[in-house]
């Protein structure tokens, strides 16, 4: 009798065109964060279909589809469903031209330009095969389609709304990105994978003058220059070469008027880092900071410090990593990868956290891997391959959306397989 | 029989009604810049109405009365007639409820918040008092009404019309600012008196990437911090101690997201100097410094610094401000002071130096005096006292325009009167 | 009957050999401050000889001889007497090469490179102009010879040793200083004149680690640079671009390794100013700075800041200057002239402060007219004409002494002349 | 029959007491770099009676002893000899207090707190083992004694000096270092192992003013700050965060006095970095910040910077690192480790670059067990644990003498062994 995961996959090449068809689908018809509520009926609907039990709208509009198959253990998968406000420019004859009407007014174009649609068209593909193979494996598989993680709020709003008290408590919790490595690459790491992102808006107060005359006023521009300057030193002095960190101040606003010394100047900065004691460490830097800075400048106010948003680290569990890695490299052999450090963020991690269950995440690659080769051999992949995020960012369908289907299958049955 | 001067002023009673009339109705209608068709077409009507030979729309709005009276000095007097796009908080029955429709298409609000409708008049009653006392003077009169002196734009624009053809050379150039002074108070000095002003863009080009990858990109947000504190140095170490200026970056614009490293940052900077030398020096030196910090950040491309505008500094011919001086003295006695440098800046100067004439500028008080005084005593009277520009900027009818009718005569009478 | 400025310089030609061979041997005996013992001692005799009422020993060195004339004001005139620790490099026949034995057992040279060779010479000389010509003058007439100008003890250390009991209190207090202008020129000023002067010493605290490991210190480098550069923007921003100021990092010193990071670093900066509040200001700014930094750093402890030495502004009282100017423009014609602000700093003025008086300082040249005129039609003044506390500054001898005696008859006379 | 490693472990108990004999005396005679004639005599001596061929003054000092021993593998393990400028402060029965005369006529003291006694202690134990067990093994045995390795000019003298063509060319190079872990306990690793180490010296150059007239000069002691500001955005912007990468500044020296501007300042300055990509763009960074700062300074010239040392990178080859491993796991079990990347600096590599070899190095501890174990608990390892390079360094001598001659023999029987 063949092996659990060859009576999974024979039926990949039967639903590979549908899986196809609802790619291009939902590529077409992103939906920003929170607002997922086409794909999220989609899910819905197809894994009623395929005969899971569904929970619809937790959080906002998060999806979980169960399927229990008798004893053994439960592993939960999720995959996110949000797109991103971005004008695709792709070319592609299935390119998004989705807008919506922001909360000024305008209208905002909308992308799936971080690949979240290879993520459920994978998770659907896989729950499809699974529910068809089911005396392939044994025990119970819990299916999440998330909303809204580019904002970060989109795993916390399904666990804040009962997603613990809802579905069964995975003892093991997987996840998958697309990335820019070649199709067909599958790669998982031990420990860190994913930083923690922190953004923060800092609000620095002066006091407004007169250009001609700035000994009667306190100037935020020249404090906020001196914030700039000294955040630097956070990563340069006070962080071994050994703990990576990024401190960027993405943006910085002061004055409307060469000759006017404005009151306040706000900038905006994102912290990476890869563990909750570096974190801590920048974060608190950052305050001390800016705090000496403003008195420094004889401020009239400490500065404000507001969180605009923070995604934890995602830190696999050794364990789990070491089990996928070793399924990923019997069944994909040399397209199976230890991959490296990634400075991209995730929120995925709150779910099993909520549960206290272990947990791993894995990327895939989804460049045509001629094109990434030809890079290569340029040495340009960081010039001429689109990442996640751009208007170019493009997967090709296949055999994208056929490794992203195994490798759910692989690491599912690396659990769940009757020889597992 | 009267010395001029009392003959000229004895006529001050029989129009200051009408000077008082007048006035309100200029604050009640003010004109931006470039704009003073109401204001330039009164001026011109009452001119004529004196016996003023009149010529009209040099520059845009620019009014010239010549009043030729005998053989004698030409003595040029300069009133400027627009206003701001304040909108007016003074509470006055008077106040400016007028608006104007920008280029961008928003309402804007415009007052009298610098004072110029006080020129107009005074120069306007001035000319009638000296039109009606052609005995107490002998000389040529011309009373010129510019345009557009906020924007800079306004004594370049009249004389690249052709105004030094179109109206007889003076000997002498002369004008007067109200200030908040006591009213009554009136003020010169040899020399420098205003800064000139120099506001600049500079643009500073990074390269763009995500937050996270600082190594991909160049920070211009880092570099326009750099570029803020290494201009400090041209003042604190650049310039002698005893040379005034002042360098103030009013303006900082970079970035849209904490997240993502922007291409471009970019400063408005004023800079105030007193005399051509120190000007060019540090003009100088602010396109030294952008350019070596942004070496220092291996920026793409050298930055692009734009001049915004450019006043030039207002320095007082020695002899013409002694003469002034000895007049007010003699006049206003104890009201009659040395004021001190000015960090205000003014275009009036291109005027006779388009004429290659000597001139002097003066000012004159608009605050209430026991409302002065009381702030004096206080020790608060840069708390209290509205400066020009201010919303609540204020000037007392009286004695400000009295004072300011008086002074003019006293002024041109130090060049055309009989004992002169 | 001739004037009495004309009876007390008529004796000038009798003296001036004696004058010139006293300027001599000084200048090639100079002591430093405080330990003037053979100038000191040299005044002291001449005085007596004179027929002054003598004291010695005021402070340490400090000499004061009174002559009491009848019926009048009591005018105080100073020299000080201190030489440098510079090695003399004029070529002189009469230069120095003397030395001493310093604290530290090294060999110090020592010059009269600060001119107060010519003081000394120039108030004997017209204490001895005056004592001959006791009938063209009334009053008491005080000269006072200072120690240790140049460590600004000296004065302090007279009026600590009990001055103020020991001599007549003066109605005014005069003081003349040999600078850089053309032999012949006499200036004075209203108000500032000179510069205070704080030294300060800066020792910021960090923590030394390995320099590979800057995570385990609080690198003192880094905060130094900082402080340096946040200094900056005490001058550029918090004070008027009129408010005349200088704050200098003379000297930085950190660490003795590429490779070790230090414990410390230490900072010496001066600081010039006019006027208290301004000084007060600026140190009270140099403290918050140096703080605020250290928390930015995060420092273990806070700065330690102390004073070196501190020179009090020196600010002409306005009737007493405005006497001496038009007493200076009677008599010495087109060579009076109103001097411009200096930067450097004196500690005269202690001695007025402790009688209460009012006070004058003024400025005699040094340099051969020519000489100095050659340059200045170069435009290399500031290259080529050697300043005080240069190892080259050497003042020459006529018309300098004549000058300088000549101005002190003036002054004195414009309080004790018959005619004042 | 026994394994190759058992039987030449054998003679451990039997050499045990000679090499404790052997560390002490060598502890108690350190010799500086370049300088070590005692200890090279001590090993050339040995090894010839140990049966080895020796060569003698290689560059300096180097001793290198070869025994050829039948086909097979040549490797060649290197000892350093030499010790540091530091005053003993271990309280040890056998310290040093052994001193020598510096270029400055200065005593300075000399220690072994680099631990060399131990390599090169364990290095002959090593050889006297293999040389007793021939019959376990088949090759050539190249034992190396390194001059200098602290001043990076050890390795390089040797090679300068014809090593390449005195000795065998060796397959393998191997090199051990004791370092603060508990002794027992061996490490490697794959790939970066220890940084480069580059010590710059940077002299700026401004032009000296009187303090207070800085508009005469060019601020070094501004430029400086500046610089160390810049130069920390290299670390900060420049590089990844997964780059490892230090920039320490440890020392700046400008000026002598508060109130002088002075022509010059100094900074010394480490770089460490993992790869010569890195190494390269962060030399080239310093040199591009520090001339465009100087730039916006206006400096008079560009500055200049000296070469102090440099320490390549040492970067083990994976494929000896992993063939240690195992030898090493197979042997100390959980006493072997995957040691971290260490931020210390070493010039062994330009011995096995000469000869074209590839190589791996490996650490072992030195502290004593308990000890370590207590600070490990208490959570104060970086407190408690003297490092290498300081006074209080004082290594075991057992079990850290045994370890250490273990793995040497454990290493070299990778290759050597007759199993191997």
């Amino acid at each position: 009798m063949p092996a659990p995961l060859d009576r999974v996959l024979a039926g990949l090449p039967g639903i590979r065109q549908d899986a196809e068809d609802l790619y291009k689908d939902l590529h077409a018809h992103p939906e920003l964060g929170n607002d997922e509520h086409r794909t999220a009926a989609r899910a819905a609907e197809l894994l009623r279909g395929y005969g899971y039990e569904v929970t619809e709208s937790i959080g906002t509009t998060g999806v979980v589809g169960v399927l229990a198959n008798g004893d053994g253990p439960t592993v939960l998968l999720r995959a996110d469903m949000d797109a991103l406000p971005v004008r695709e420019d792709t070319g592609l004859p299935y390119a998004s031209t989705a807008t919506v009407t922001g909360d000024d007014g305008d209208e905002q174009p909308v992308m799936h330009a971080c690949g979240h649609d290879v993520h459920v068209t994978c998770m659907l593909g896989f729950a499809r095969l699974m529910a068809s193979a089911g005396d392939a494996w044994s025990g119970t598989l819990v299916t999440l389609f998330q909303p809204s993680e580019e904002k970060a709020d989109g795993a916390d709003g399904m666990v804040e709304d009962g997603l613990t008290d809802r579905v069964p408590r995975p003892d093991v919790a997987l996840a998958q990105h697309v990335l820019p490595y070649p199709a067909g690459y599958v790669g998982v790491r031990r420990g860190s994978f994913l930083s923690a992102a922190d953004s923060l808006r800092v609000t620095l107060y002066g006091r407004g003058a007169h250009g001609s005359m700035p000994q009667a006023g306190v100037d935020p521009v020249v404090l906020a220059a001196m914030c700039v300057v000294r955040l630097q030193t956070i990563v340069s002095r006070e962080l071994a070469a050994t703990t990576p960190a990024v401190l960027t101040v993405g943006s910085i606003r002061a004055g409307a008027s060469p000759n006017v010394i404005p009151d306040t100047a706000v900038m905006e900065l994102n912290v990476r880092t890869y563990d909750d004691a570096t974190r801590r460490q920048v974060l608190d830097a950052v305050r001390r900071c800016v705090d000496a800075e403003a008195k420094a400048s004889n401020a009239p106010r400490q500065p404000l410090v507001e969180r605009l948003n923070a995604f934890p680290p995602t830190v696999n569990d050794d364990e789990v990593a070491d089990r996928l890695d070793r399924a990923f490299r019997d069944h994909f052999g040399d397209d199976a990868h230890t991959i490296g450090l990634q400075t991209a963020s995730e929120d995925f991690s709150r779910i099993p956290e909520a549960f206290g269950a272990p947990f791993a995440y894995w990327g895939i690659g989804g460049i045509d891997p001629d094109t990434y080769r030809a890079a290569a051999e340029r040495g340009t992949v960081a010039q001429d391959i689109p990442v996640n995020h751009s208007p170019a960012f493009a997967p090709v369908i296949q055999p994208t959306l056929d490794t992203g289907i195994t490798a759910l299958a692989v690491a599912a049955l690396a659990w769940l397989g009757a020889d597992a």
